[in-house]
């Protein structure tokens, strides 16, 4: 669990949650509830019923005010609006506590969790998920919040509505709650969803402890579990954090050391990071993952967490190749997050199933 | 049906939605689909299903952005939920546009729209409706814009919460939705609704038509039909509205002419007039009436269309006897509004029936 929550933390990208906090409260589950099963997406019986649930909120605020059963009441509100029940859960996204926000309701219900989820990394609203780019409803779903206050978000015109609105409630519910989508198939899941990030994710947290333990530098072991690049390290220098309209927002900038002595990086964020500038010129930007970690020890610095001073090396890695297409990018590209450029993949995406 | 207009129109405080354009709706819709039965609360079968339809947002654009068919497709949303099909329909609310709302679903649906409503007047929040007050759910509700969105409000903690969520939503959806609650029993609105209000806003509104024909002065028709006081007389001379967090709110000064000349009177307002100050002394708060109507023709100034110079006249009306409760004041007394003052009924409440 703890190998999950730094490989979690590095692949959120500085969001999703914080993943200290969500291993602590899956953990407390597991023991409470008993253990979950993770299927991989091919073992999912062809019948099956699939929850996507997930937090939804600002990481700032939700280090302040822990998330308590929220989603499993959101599953069980889903479920009693569909008339269906769930057979298996999906994470929403594979960042912070967002990846094992699933295995709390899962651990209640007696449900397995897929091993997959529906952006290979973290984005910051409802509807960018692979699941609706390819053609999942992304309604009916349901929301819940920890006094007891639930609401069904019936039908929409758009995945972009059902944010909205989402996000209005949210903010409403106190910038942290969480949702349940309607069931999903095992052929939705098997061909919308991004496979094996669980376990990918799991894999970079023991890479990076067993690096630590054997005296290796855990930046390498990250390279070598995950494809990609080191774009920048330093100090941070200067940080615009707000918390607003149910997000956190802001800017960090991060002064090089080293290799990168008297060169600069400027990154913007958006619960998670969108975009990164070294010297001026952009570098990186989302759907390729931006990921921010603790020079010394390669443990994963998420937005909420993040502080003046801190030595940060940045990672690029390159998005998963569900996103890398037009359908992708029209929902989850530079574009989509109001930035007038055009996304130039860092590397060539990885095949399926490598995150 | 232009006689309902001017009765809820001075019936609604200043709120409940511009009841000229609530009119024209209204009228479209009989044409389009047929005519609607009204029945008394008393004539509705024992096993009737009653769902309350209303319209939600700020009159401010509400005016500018008239309302479609939002409270058909909430009755709609509301029945798929609960399994349960409407049997008739009642208002949310005496004012304004509010007052016919229930007439367009009610003539698309072929059902018969009950005689009576929630507040006996109109009152800006969800919340404040002697249904819930007396004991009705206020969810599951359903609320729709012209779009295409609906929602269904599942669970709420309190009343106050299912306001706190519908008008977040509102928000999102340009500032006017509708919404229909979960189907009453007749008992709970014989025991609930204030009665015989669409029957008190017609006759009030045919007093005044009718004064005006034979050239009596229509605001003794007014007070004739619905025993009140009025508050004061004069110019409109400062108008501070605004249109924030779904309401429209602000404050009204009126300088006194002919018998009140040299005084002056402050009203403020968030949708409906909330508590109105002469030379300083309150004299009238919710849930009494406190109504502008134009002096010369007895014509209801509703909040939106309160202008600097009008000449207005205001009047004071006493709330239904079902607000002049412990129970009813906290729902909807000035300290539930915000203001540090108790409730001081203009006159004895009216006996239950007459408004």
């Amino acid at each position: 669990m703890d190998s999950i929550a730094i490989g979690a933390g590095i692949l959120g990208t500085g969001g999703g949650g914080n993943p200290y906090i969500g291993q602590l409260r899956a953990r407390q589950a597991i023991r409470q509830w008993g253990p979950v099963t993770v299927l991989a997406p091919e073992e999912l019986p062809d019948d099956a019923r699939v929850v996507c649930v997930g937090g939804i909120g600002a990481p700032t605020v939700g280090i302040e005010k822990v998330r308590d059963l929220q989603s499993y009441h959101a599953l069980r509100a889903i479920e009693d609006f569909t008339g269906e029940k769930a057979t298996a859960l999906i994470s929403n996204e594979i960042g912070g506590s967002n990846s094992v926000e699933p295995l709390i309701p899962a651990a209640m219900a007696g449900l397995p969790v897929v091993d997959a989820d529906g952006m290979g990394r973290a984005f910051p609203e409802f509807q960018m998920k692979t699941f609706f780019v390819y053609g999942v409803p992304c309604c009916p779903m349901a929301i819940a919040d920890e006094k007891g206050n639930s609401v069904v978000i019936r039908e929409t015109i758009s995945p972009v509505w059902a944010e909205r609105l989402a996000r209005s409630l949210t903010v409403q519910m106190g910038c942290v709650a969480c949702y349940a989508v309607a069931p999903m198939t095992a052929e939705q899941v098997r061909r919308t969803a991004v496979p094996n990030t669980l376990s990918l994710a799991r894999r970079l947290g023991d890479a990076v402890k067993d690096a630590r333990t054997i005296g290796h530098d855990p930046l390498d072991a990250i390279l070598d579990t995950c494809p990609g690049r080191i774009l920048f390290s330093g100090k941070v220098t200067d940080l615009q954090r707000r918390t607003t309209a149910g997000f956190a927002r802001g800017t960090l900038t991060i002064e090089g050391l080293d290799d990168y002595s008297g060169e600069q990086m400027f990154i913007e964020f958006q619960n998670e990071n969108l975009i990164a500038k070294r010297n001026g010129e952009t570098v990186c930007t989302v759907p390729d993952l931006i990921c921010s970690v603790a020079t010394d020890v390669g443990e994963p610095v998420t937005t909420e967490l993040m502080r003046y001073g801190l030595r940060v090396t940045i990672f690029g890695f390159p998005a998963p190749a569900l996103w890398a297409t037009p359908e992708g990018l029209a929902v989850a590209g530079p574009r989509a997050f109001g930035y007038d450029t055009d996304y130039i993949p860092l590397m060539s995406p990885l095949p399926p199933g490598e995150g």
